[in-house]
């Protein structure tokens, strides 16, 4: 290539290059942004009845992304789902968005374009503004880290606190895509020349690759005060049925015949003789919903899954601490439900 | 050393076992966190007549510090009052600071308290709470991306934005001496066995390590509407007023004899035989204001200078776009003022 058609670099445009670029998918318009991008701080206009919710989320290259398999743009839209699933969560409004991140001066700037038309698109599905951040230079791969501020009624917030012994357990979608879609992308990643795709590959990709975050779901629970407790899956049913039972002083029995599979997890999964319950229980980034509610209510969350057209499957039901989290099997048998969840700073990568 | 005594990394103690122990530091008990850390999202009351201000900063091993020659908890205080600074420079009251973290899985358990213990410290002194993050492994040196959130009275908000011509530009403190401080702590490592201290060092060392977020100082200057804009010293004097008068659509003289330094930094530029104007338009770091104000509002800075015992210089004055941005040298010569500072992505480390 002549110097003239060598594409862009972090290198060539520098860091305030870098951030006139970036400006252009922050969006200063928003009645609520009373200045975005471009101070030592945004500001922002919040509700005079309304919490406060942020959380921040580390998402980094070789850690929870990996270019070889997904685009830039693949990798800002699941980065953004996974932050705005955390306000989902708690029954909240997503407003605002920060993004930090450190990239390798090599890095080309088409790339982070797509990134962030990658954090753009459900950020404009749920009237986002990203509205400023932080770049610097990375000596190893990209990192980034993200912000979400969101609203919610104080006396509305969903917490993991709030479940009740008798509660039934509840789950949206179905479980265990995302882990499967992730291992399809590993492994056709590994093998350039894969074998013909199965019909079901395409599915669970996307479901790894373009997860929906649960918005209208949470906030529909929260106002009609119909959950009692609510988190987000994103380290696998295992781990997220921990934090609620720990958070809320409870117990849990789940029932693994009831647990949501799509048929094509199901597929999937034969193909490899595994069970499909172990990816529904240990696959992470799923993002759908896991809450527990009255068991009164039932009828409410039927019809709010049809007008949401959004599955929501019962899966089990509180029981009192000393009953411990335990799996009931089909046949009859029940084990205890160990943690599979990921440990970051774990040798084998499960936590104990 | 046997096992029992080996000092506990994050390997040891895994990834909950780390927020467990940094939930320590967290502090829910704040009357306006309504629920910090260990649930999705953190809950915070905001003011019914406050405009939320929220402000990222990132800083990385190897690029922003440096444990040759800092502590973590050295490196816990300074970024957390990088990221203090930020709101001190909107006129804003600071209120909540979110940490995300990536670590290698090899860090000991007791340098990430210490680090917490440095992040404690700034906050503790402004009121801020602690209320949330998240963790992750890094496999290259530790990352951590800081964001804060404060409020301020929409109306009395400072930004770059406002300076007019004919305004007085000031300057909180002493410029130059965090870039002194840096230099010798560098040097020092280096040279494991170094000279005799010289008795500037320990003062220029403190204020590159323990700078102080001018937090009173913009609140005041917001509050009684003295400024028509600000920013915080953070990229070096000449970069910084490139920014406020880029955003503010003006010029600007400088007067290089009135830029305040530190008797230390003189002494410590004179025994290098460099020019101490040149780490004052250079050095970063530094956390003073400036801020630009009518001339009928002199009197007015002199006291609140008194009254705040902090030291307040007029360096220059706000000029038409067309004069440019000058630097008025001894003896009435000007020069044309470049932006000197750092760029994270340039290969030479100046932004051009």
């Amino acid at each position: 290539m002549t110097p003239a058609s060598r594409p862009a670099t972090l290198q060539t445009i520098g860091e305030f290059g870098l951030i006139r670029e970036l400006q252009k998918y922050c969006q200063t318009l928003h009645a609520d942004v009373i200045q975005g991008i471009g101070d030592d701080a945004a500001i922002l206009r919040t509700s005079n009845t309304q919490a406060l919710i942020a959380s921040t989320d580390l998402a980094i290259e070789g850690v929870h992304f990996d270019f070889a398999f997904e685009s830039f743009k693949d990798v800002g839209h699941r980065i953004a789902v996974a932050n705005i699933s955390d306000i989902a969560a708690m029954g909240g409004t997503p407003k605002f968005l920060l993004v930090a991140m450190a990239v390798p001066p090599s890095y080309a700037v088409k790339d982070l374009r797509a990134l962030y038309q990658g954090f753009k698109k459900p950020c404009q599905a749920h009237g986002i503004s990203l509205v400023g951040g932080d770049t610097s230079a990375s000596k190893a791969g990209l990192f980034l880290s993200l912000t979400i501020l969101g609203e919610v009624p104080p006396k509305q917030v969903l917490t993991r606190q709030g479940a009740k012994v008798g509660d039934k357990v509840y789950v949206t979608g179905t479980l265990g895509d995302s882990k499967a879609g992730l291992q399809i992308l590993q492994r056709q990643a590994k093998h350039k020349t894969p074998k013909a795709p199965q019909p079901y590959e395409m599915f669970l990709k996307k479901r790894h690759l373009r997860p929906t975050p649960r918005v209208a779901i949470g906030q529909h629970l929260a106002s009609h005060h119909l959950a009692h407790s609510a988190i987000d899956v994103s380290d696998g049913l295992s781990g997220d049925i921990h934090h609620l039972c720990e958070a809320s002083q409870v117990g849990v029995e789940l029932w693994a015949s009831h647990i949501p599979l799509s048929s094509q997890c199901q597929a999937y999964t034969a193909s490899l003789r595994h069970n499909p319950i172990d990816f529904a229980l240990a696959g992470g980034e799923d993002y759908e919903l896991l809450f527990t509610i009255a068991p009164r209510h039932q009828s409410k969350v039927f019809d709010l899954s049809k007008s949401l057209r959004t599955q929501m499957t019962c899966i089990g039901e509180i029981k009192p601490k000393s009953h411990g989290l335990r799996l009931k099997l089909e046949g009859g048998t029940s084990r205890n439900m160990t943690r599979q969840s990921y440990d970051h700073f774990s040798v084998t990568g499960i936590q104990s």
